[in-house]
């Protein structure tokens, strides 16, 4: 099976498990809302490359783990959507959930994904249980205080906020989650490969804010000059486009720097790169030719 | 230790991981404001009083087990005040999350209790790492669709919600999960503990119900009379005060009957009969003496 076709797989497995007559319909519609289509599924690829980099020995905990990122991601965009943050209208060129569903549904269907998250992990890793407890901690860490996602959410409601701490908590966190988490999902250690998380994470939340200052909502699926409306941190509202194309190439030299040896590094190289080319924004994409 | 201290001290030592200067500092606060200072704890300690009558062993564990489905209670607290469910403005005597740090905050200081549960979990097993998955599947279910307690709150807004079902949802899971995890904690086999959780949360739901209809909010600490101005099924409301107590001491005589056998069986059944006396309204408390 193809990468996108195990993420998929895993996915719809994922959801599966929660449907049926004994579950609530309209909140059950809204969880599937918020996970399919998805978007570029940027995250468990990068789970599911860096497995493969070190042997995927247990593909059916690489491909629980790389699901129960893309769950917490699908999570933190239903809640971040809601009236009480961005109040975005729309989502990967649809109605957001809760403006299809309603703010009740939108709110349990976050909390669901992301108690799903967590299940999937230890359904996944029935082979290897050993491995569990290091994935409920990075993906745990990915998610919480201090250093996930959720606090990142947090420190924008905070005065005085940095921001590369900003980018590194709400984009890094889970980037380097699905760096980790594929690592340890394949019996590798942890903590060599952060770093490289790290710096895709935020190349990604540079060439997101790019997107979100030039592009058009049509095009973006999503509302677009959101940092500029709400005030918040950007790389080209700080640095013009040209900076934040630059610190983007930057970014992905010392990411593939950082890569660990291991039996795969020289393929991870490649594909890192090559996602690297979706991501960037059409037009101005330079590099990872 | 004595049960209420351990009960405290673990769920002191969750909070002060996510505490500290590298936390958004509002939403730690709320975090903190949501778990103490708490209710009955009833969950927590039920689920160490079922720990201890299976010989407790690695007492480590239950206590993260305690916590951690005290931590998913707050956390549904806290999203089921805000103003898109039952829009309460007070809880345990003092203002609700939402109204003391505003609906961002208390969005993500219930979506950051959810992880801390997983968390505490992970933490907790580390010397009995062979039980993690499973603390992780009863606690996870209890959580989530279809018989969890976000199932339970999504049922409310569907139509033709029958009140035994929305009873076992939205109460029993933790109820439940809370019997089982604490056998699970203690090395013991989860299923046999189940019905005894089912009706001690059925018995709870319906006290908790009479509360609601015969209490005013200074006592109760947080609104009352809210089934009837929400029209929600409450069993008082469908059998009358008299019948909801005949129902309480029917659900609490099969509760002791579904103990299983186990070491600490009689001490068990002493426990929950007091316990019962806390939550049974005051003036209408006529068994567990």
């Amino acid at each position: 099976m193809d990468v996108p076709t195990r993420i998929e797989a895993a996915l719809t497995a994922a959801v599966e498990r929660i449907e049926g007559p004994s579950s609530p319909p309209q909140l059950a519609a809204a969880i599937r809302y918020a996970m399919f289509p998805g978007g570029a599924r940027v995250r468990p690829r990068l789970c599911l490359a860096v497995a493969a980099a070190c042997g995927d020995d247990e593909p059916g905990v690489s491909d629980s783990a790389a699901a129960a990122i893309e769950m917490l991601h699908c999570a933190s965009l239903v809640h971040d959507d809601m009236p009480c943050f961005d109040n975005a209208d729309t989502r990967r060129g649809k109605a957001s959930v809760h403006k299809a569903f309603g703010e009740s549904q939108a709110l349990l269907a976050g909390d669901a994904l992301i108690v799903m998250t967590f299940q999937t992990l230890a359904i996944g890793a029935a082979r290897a249980p050993q491995r569990l407890a290091n994935l409920i901690h990075v993906v745990g860490r990915s998610a919480g205080l201090p250093f996930g996602i959720i606090s990142g959410q947090a420190w924008e409601c905070e005065p005085g906020v940095q921001l590369r701490e900003y980018h590194r908590l709400k984009t890094g966190a889970l980037f380097s989650a699905a760096t980790i988490a594929g690592a340890i999902a394949a019996g590798d250690s942890p903590d060599r490969w952060r770093l490289l998380g790290d710096r895709i994470g935020e190349a990604y939340q540079v060439a997101d804010d790019i997107q979100d200052m030039i592009s058009d909502a049509e095009t973006l699926g999503k509302p677009c000059g959101q940092d500029a409306a709400h005030n918040r941190p950007s790389a080209p509202r700080e640095l013009g486009i040209e900076g934040a194309l630059q610190r983007i190439d930057q970014l992905l030299q010392e990411a593939v720097a950082a890569i660990p040896q291991c039996q795969g590094s020289n393929e991870l190289r490649q594909i890192i790169l090559a996602q690297a080319k979706r991501f960037v924004p059409k037009n101005y994409n330079r590099h990872a030719a």
